[in-house]
């Protein structure tokens, strides 16, 4: 049996604030320390992950001035080349402090919007000083609890001018960042805007530079709406736009839990991961979750080590449900081709029109034909739980 | 007290399935017999509705002959002369027959594909023969339970194509057509492939003609994902893209319910109807839904008139929200221009980037400022609870 | 038009920490200042409150020492006597405590299950001194995410025991509470144990003094696992187990929002209202919910007033209901008395037995009959809207 | 490896209108033809189970005559005797005739109520002369739409009442039948009365006769409402009222799905077994589900074997999560026995009150100690993927 030990090489990434996550909730104080990012580094490092990312409040303290921020964004640094790890995504934090709490872009305050920019651009300056090649968006105060307030067509106006006017500065900065939208349904507004995958993806093509902007689904987020992840992230590599991604795990329809990866839905973890790795994808495979409140500091290294593993042994298990013959067999008998018919779809002419008008399909043999797929998902099944 | 009585230009329109639904469920028999469409129309010019909307079976019983098909179509078309009502959009039954139980544009069978393709066609010839401007796409049976069959990628991919292809026939034969996608989350399937708004606003960008193609957002469906129905109807009004729009109503999260409209969710069918109103919508308010099972055929209609006073007596409460003088200040109040901000933010220039990180905002002030927005949702609901 | 003032003779109360909320959340800091629980007190009074509701923390900081603690009470106890406002429920928090990350009860720690207990007794001291009648336990932390731990039925066994326990202590004191068990589906724990009414309902039953106990059904609770409050409510009542109440809004599968009583769910919030007043239901109306994150201290009073209007609002429209002439004949005709069908189900006897077996129903007349739900539902949701 | 072939040892059951699904749902007609019970008894012996369930009208279609009636049934004894199957559990069709429309015990017309009592006392005969020993009552049709009908009160009153003379019958013709009550939160019922495994174990001590009531658990019904099944048979073995169990599975809140046991959520089934299988429940293991409306006959076999395979599957993961080292000792880690503790809880008397009162626990340690929750999840993972 492997050891399903990670190496830099299978590119995780952990946030700061994930294994950094004190344990605190709505209902209950912390129940662990502060943890200095250093340390973090050194034991991601440790425990064979590739890099981190971070929001800009994770390693500089709000209220820094600028020689702390600098000697804590030196001190960093060195750790960073003394355990070879990188960072891959800078983000902001627009959501903890009061300012932001009816909106950051979307705020009904010209000078909270101009605040939150504000922020956005010094983050931007971190993400670039220490090299990260993607700059996440999620806007966790964009949203509303009273929509009689009747600013959701200005919103979504203040939302682009917003992301129009920080691509530009980073485009005029030559940062080069690749952005990344991450849609969240709600939590902690009662509605977020650009709830879904999909609602970010219809909102880039508004923008003045749609090429720079992508999305960062996570899996959790997609799941508190009752939606199939893996459908979203296909939807994302279908546009092109799959830019980043954060792992996790969560009830369906329910609050923000940040389950470690794989601690919840086995079965749509491994068709993620199958996705991933077939399609291509070459990002950060990048977790976004922390340890149970319940847990101390070894929880929390067992939370990353396993979020890591599981990746890992659903990945193997993509590898052999690619090569099993009996599952090959029922994805081959599952697809008809049909020379004929995929040539009349082929593209739209009027000769093909007549062609496909004067067809008569063989109704009931269509009707009739069963597809296999109870087969296919039990095969599935047995697969993933290693009898097969 | 006004009397609420809908007239044609209210544009109230309904499909013919919704008022001839027979009470059918999966856990039982039909309650309502059969209705004759002619009759329907009849009943809806009488009740005020402006017309009717209708997939291609509704009409024309699958299985017709041609000569059977005209009869029903030209008597049809007589009874829309007689009411004076509109066909104001058609679309097509890609979910009843089980040659699509797998899918329809998105069937692993290209022969299905094919056979899908040509039953839209001809549902265009028929729509555009009885005048309808819009032609609705809601793929029933576009989506999954088991994803293990690896073709999510192939099925967007086979979506465009039939798009792209039925489009052009479209063009092709001057029928100019606007079409409109329609997303739902589940059921009949487990996942729908386009869940959301969102993910519709997303894919039509994928598309050779994205132009021809908007939304056709339904209250239930994205209720049923536990997304708030306005910021979707926003999102698309914000892409140009609200093409038809679906009302009916629904619990959040659970199984597809097509309620008269405003029967569960009273606040937020007048934040849309108020949305609709002001945002110079004029497309039909076409309203998707069915008499609970329970009623008999006089309970049909009490359902359809319901569903159009509901939303003259929401229009009439929008108009006196715009008017109040108390919530017409709270409304002021909760918005704060300021020309510096809101100049800093009208483009990106290096020179404002310089100056907005140069900004001090006063953090305190922003901080602790109170925007009112319990004080106008209350309001709001004494507004609609008619003690205001 | 009335004017909606609340007095104490409609017995409205607030939880301490409700009106005392500072707007933290899981992903920000508070936004309003900690509250003198004497100050509430007073602003209570003068909105026309009946009295409040606390847990033990609330008044009494954990760490005061027994000097500290009986200053604190006798201030309160002397703010209560000049307002003439009651305690009437009191309650112990045992979710802030790290101690009782893994739950109080049901610790799988002895050493915490006796703390909690302990906890709870000094809690119930301190609500016989304040006059409380009503002891309610809501078990915050008691759940699980991982139930592998393997101690769900050793869990069930160690709640009863605590309250078994802490239900004799009372007796033995002589502070004659009436218990209440507050279920919740999940949040902050992945899982509550006892998460909905008819849970605890049930869980009563296996008690060693079961008439000790009874249920605070909370709005919120029921609907974030998309039940209907109101169904809950009538079990409750039809138990004569409704021994307090939480009002609070809600929508339906997501995060635990505390709104405003009446901002989501008019019509739900209507239907319990007239089924309290009509049941002869004669507790405290009990507002256990919190002025939004974006509002400053005049919004949490908006907020307080809010609830409390609009409970009498819809008391007022539960007498118009009852009053309205065609509602009534609506609900009469509803109702289908058979004296011989009523007779043969008033009891079993095998001679009735004999009797049912013989019956021949009027199928085809019952199945056709239609009930008139759809005008009804039309005619409450005019009624709701001030329409008629 | 194990064959995980399922013999009659297995106590597996499934209801004849499982595997006789027409796969028809609300939006398509159905997809298989119509299957002889007959037909069906012997598959499923081949197949390796221990019996089946039925509702009456699966047998003796409505209408037919006492003669027909005994026809059916003789011929199906001899091919229960032929195959040596039993028949496990019977219950009663309450929906799919229009007459229960609005309910069954619960309609607003008596004379449906003494309709549906005397159907069920035929469907009690015949269960009985088939040799059931429970009595499964699933109120399909239970519940409402339109709560201002009020009728809360009175259709709790009238299933008590319904089941009171039911059991009654049981009783005085020597049937001796077990009866359990089956929750569903919604659908077909916009919410239906009981709605869960909790109101259900509430309401069973309202009844005359409760110790002849307990509960039928499914686990899509409970995962409808977005409850942990796991969590809910628990508490109905804790009040020994665990009757009877349907297996299947379903995503969390959202339509009935009713998929192949374990399609869905690997983990809850892997731990629903656990339980079933250490807690001593004999019953029997009754699969509720369907094959998806995709297939043809081939796919219904497969998932009803499917459904076994994975049931025993399982079963081998919890002897193997009972015996694995590494999992007991996080066990035994997890728990910590403290005599002095359990013995201050283990029955209140005053002096142990006193003793409590004054015990000073060690906060900080208490606080800060990690249950090690996280390694003990991740390890059960890995025993589920098959990799340890």
């Amino acid at each position: 049996m492997p050891d399903f030990t990670p190496s830099p090489e299978d590119r995780f990434t952990f946030g700061l604030w994930t294994v950094g996550n004190p344990g605190r909730d709505p209902f209950g104080e912390p129940t662990r320390a502060p943890v200095d990012p250093n340390y973090s580094l050194e034991k991601l490092s440790r425990l064979g992950a590739y890099g981190v990312s971070l929001h800009d409040d994770d390693l500089v303290p709000r209220g820094s001035t600028e020689a702390e921020r600098d000697a804590i964004v030196a001190r960093f640094r060195r750790t960073l080349d003394d355990t070879g790890l990188r960072v891959a995504m800078a983000t902001t934090n627009l959501f903890t402090d009061p300012v932001f709490k009816d909106g950051a872009f979307t705020s009904a305050d010209a000078r909270v919007r101009a605040a939150a920019v504000r922020k956005v651009m010094r983050a931007m300056d971190l993400g670039a000083e220490l090299g990260a090649g993607v700059f996440v968006f999620w806007g966790g105060r964009e949203g509303a609890e009273v929509d009689a307030a009747g600013k959701l067509l200005d919103a979504l106006a203040w939302m682009r001018d917003s992301l129009d006017w920080l691509a530009a500065y980073s485009e005029d900065q030559g940062y080069g960042f690749r952005f990344a939208l991450e849609p969240k349904p709600n939590e902690p507004r009662g509605d977020a805007y650009l709830p879904t995958v999909g609602a970010a993806l219809g909102f880039i093509q508004t923008l003045e530079r749609p090429e720079l902007f992508g999305v960062n689904p996570e899996f959790a987020h997609e799941t508190m709406a009752g939606l199939n992840f893996v459908h979203a992230v296909a939807q994302a590599i279908d546009a092109r736009k799959l830019f980043h991604i954060d792992l996790n795990d969560q009830k369906m329809s329910r609050f923000d839990q940040d389950l470690r990866f794989g601690a919840e839905n086995l079965k749509t973890a491994f068709l993620l991961v199958k996705l991933l790795e077939e399609s291509g994808y070459d990002g950060p495979r990048h977790f976004d979750a922390h340890a149970l409140r319940t847990e101390d500091e070894a929880g929390v290294w067992e939370f990353a080590s396993g979020c890591m593993r599981t990746y890992l042994i659903l990945k193997q298990k993509a590898e052999r449900f690619a090569a099993d013959p009996e599952i090959r067999a029922a994805l081959d008998a599952y697809r008809v081709e049909d020379a004929g018919s995929s040539e009349l779809l082929a593209g739209y002419t009027r000769e093909r029109a007549g062609r496909l008008a004067g067809l008569e399909p063989d109704h009931a043999s269509l009707a009739a034909r069963g597809p296999g797929l109870e087969r296919l998902d039990q095969l599935t099944v047995e697969l993933l739980l290693g009898v097969r």
